[in-house]
């Protein structure tokens, strides 16, 4: 990663009325000063950090391009830890290139993915895990994405994971020091000091691995599958349980083109429903191809709703719960934890859809889609999954793939050091321990390597 | 229109890495300190325009919504000529939602759309076709819709018109004074300068209504309606017109997704393609419908390119136009100023396509869209229609519909005064040059009503 040049790029959204095209590195005011003319005289090089400055920004000839308020960080107070310009200008296409063209021509380079947020880790300015949660944050659209997303910069976990991680590497250096002096019986690292850490070691990484789950149905969105035959109501209990969130669904439908879903806020957190197409045995080939998709869906929920028509229910209530579990079969529902069954139409059901639906040995509401009766109580139901009280507590929660594959990993090499300790080679021990280090150092990006950042950075925006 | 209240809106574009919250008003300090705490205890109110400051957007709980910098400046050095505040955070939405939320919270008010540039038009900080022109600016896209727009920002006619209108409204009032003095035979408003003035705004005013066409063209994209038989190439032009173009092409095809138009920038000038359905006689109905809408096209369209099948073409050069004619006429193109005649596949026609071309009594270009012969003269036969050279001098340009209308109004008006000065009562001179001070007026805002602000900021975005 090159960090010695200029770099530049529009970091505003498009669209809107004004735009901000950010521009860091060592020759940031030169570049600057030779493309924004200020009316006063004033330049950027002479200039404190933290003031603006009013100019054009001016094609190599004098032409004027546009306005421009700029604003300067002066290295090491800004975002990247370098000299730092944010140039305003109009949100025209045409002037966002031609800015853009000009500071290139006059020595800057177009910034890749991430590449701002890169040098502000490359300069110390936050660790890896921190950097990672400005991606995050940025796309953060709810109040417990924005959570988990903010307490992951403002240090989260990398904090602990450092202090404990630079006690383990102290030990393993006495580990790796008594390994030199061979078969000499020498124990500079002290044994019931190396067990004892790496219980609090192990105790830490589980916590986090098992706040998971959690972390990733939260920025993911919970999944949610609502099953049924056609004609179930599956249509009627979205629209009933979506009521006015409608509008608000529509505005970020961009998000959800390809499949058929629609998000609901509960308690902050994102609920996303899948209506999935009715299921129910069929020869024809189109109908089988939308079943498949079903399937699917309800694979990868996090929560099944089961919906079954309740006026199809026997009158007797005792012999419901065998219809329900004959129509869970032929939907293919299997009865886990992830299931809730939705006995639906209450209001036209031979039977007491109520007790039936309190009798059966699985979380079950009856409702009615139509006229809402007990959709409040499913929505509590469907909310319960999710622990969102430890959301909003200062409690971490580990939300990417990337630091829960780290931990993992770095769990089982912890288990292999724990157990070989009195029975493994010293030499085997030292290297679980390195094993466990290096892990934990790529979170906090202690550890690193080019190829790890290049992963990191490039799911990043452009300008960020 | 309220202007006593505090506004604010996110200015920025959606998406990108930061997002820029603008709040304008007398209350601007006070509600942004409340909202954005500075971890040095410094306040918006307390510090200087044209500096920045550091902190935390908060919930009035405290809680941490975002980091942020506040760009600070104090009336009148500010867009809207008030005390105004930009609040640059990350692009969440839910960060963007819950700062303007936070910021309401404390007594802002979201802002209407071009409520800020209607504050600065209000506050005399710009008149209002410069006000106009900041929405031209903003959806400007080439060079020649940016340079007409920043002419008209920076000034434009609109200082020239203040100045005609003025000495006009000095002797209007002259003329008015005579009234006063009913049957007695004063003359207070020289006639000679009178009449000279006139002359003067008429050649003005025509100068500019002249130059609407051509403003026109350029704001909407000038129209190139692409006919012919089907068959006759007209995918395979377009292909070759666009060439290295369709990268760019699709990157803004957003804009054109209802109708099939491609791009293609002459001299910074945005010709707009139309590809036509294959004209030729039918009696399928789809097909007529698809005919009936190339007829719209042509109809609107700045430029009539009529492709020809040059492999249809008799052998003998001096048959070639009898044919070229019935051929126009089956695909329905009457020989006016603005059709080019295309003789395609030349490569493979019988005739010598070139010297048919160069015989035709009309713009005429003999091309091959297969291997790219003669499509350059083409390009350059349908750039020659926009007086591309005229666009990029100090010279300037109408481009709003509104002014032109205005100045149409102003110019009948102008005849009507000048033609009675020696013929119609005074009463009614007097009261034709009120019409034609007043149409001047609206154009840069010393006549204006609450009807036009209203229109005209209602077409901007929020945010401006």
């Amino acid at each position: 990663m090159i960090t010695d040049d200029t770099i530049v790029a529009l970091s505003s959204g498009t669209g809107g009325a004004i735009a901000v095209i950010r521009m860091s590195g060592e020759q940031c005011a030169e570049i600057c000063d030779r493309v924004v003319r200020s009316a006063k005289g004033r330049t950027v090089a002479s200039s404190k950090g933290y003031t603006m400055l009013y100019g054009n920004v001016t094609e190599a000839d004098g032409g004027v391009i546009d306005d421009a308020v700029v604003a300067i960080y002066k290295a090491p107070h800004s975002y990247t830890g370098e000299d730092m310009v944010e140039i305003t200008v109009h949100a025209s296409r045409y002037i966002i290139r031609r800015t853009i063209a000009r500071l290139v021509e006059e020595g800057a380079r177009a910034a890749t993915a991430g590449e701002f947020t890169a040098r502000a880790f490359l300069a110390g300015r936050m660790d890896l895990s921190q950097a990672e949660a400005v991606a995050d944050i940025i796309a953060s659209h709810d109040r417990a994405t924005h959570h988990l997303a903010s307490q992951q910069m403002r240090g989260g976990y990398s904090e602990e994971l450092q202090k404990l991680r630079s006690r383990l590497l102290h030990l393993a250096a006495m580990l790796e020091l008594e390994l030199d002096f061979g078969e000499e019986d020498v124990e500079f690292a002290d044994r019931t000091e190396l067990v004892q850490l790496m219980e609090e070691i192990a105790a830490k990484i589980e916590s986090l691995t098992a706040s998971f789950a959690l972390g990733r149905a939260i920025k993911e969105g919970v999944g949610v599958a609502i099953v049924g035959r056609p004609n179930a109501g599956k249509s009627t209990l979205l629209n009933t349980l979506l009521g006015d969130q409608r509008a608000i669904v529509s505005e970020v439908a961009g998000t959800t083109r390809d499949v058929i879903e629609e998000h609901l806020n509960i308690d902050g957190v994102d609920f996303r429903f899948i209506d999935t197409a009715g299921l129910h045995q069929s020869d024809d080939q189109l109908e089988q191809m939308g079943m498949e998709r079903s399937r699917k869906a309800i694979e990868q929920a996090h929560i099944v709703v089961a919906l079954i028509d309740g006026s199809t229910l026997p009158e007797e209530n005792d012999n419901a719960p065998e219809t329900i579990r004959e129509l869970l079969a032929e939907i293919g529902c299997e009865e886990d934890e992830r299931m809730i069954v939705v006995i639906n139409k209450c209001d036209v059901a031979a039977c007491d859809s109520q007790k039936v639906a309190a009798a059966l040995p699985y979380p079950a509401v009856a409702i009615s889609a139509r006229n809402g009766e007990g959709v409040e109580r499913l929505v509590e139901q469907i909310a319960s999954t999710i622990d969102s009280k430890r959301i909003y507590t200062d409690a971490v929660t580990v939300s990417g793939a990337r630091h829960y594959q780290a931990l993992m990993r770095a769990s089982e090499a912890l288990s292999r050091a724990r157990n070989g300790l009195t029975t493994a080679s010293p030499e085997m021990t030292a290297r679980d321990i390195r094993e466990v280090l290096d892990c934990l150092g790529t979170i906090t990006g202690e550890v690193t390597s080019d190829q790890i950042l290049q992963e990191i950075f490039s799911k990043f925006c452009i300008g960020k």
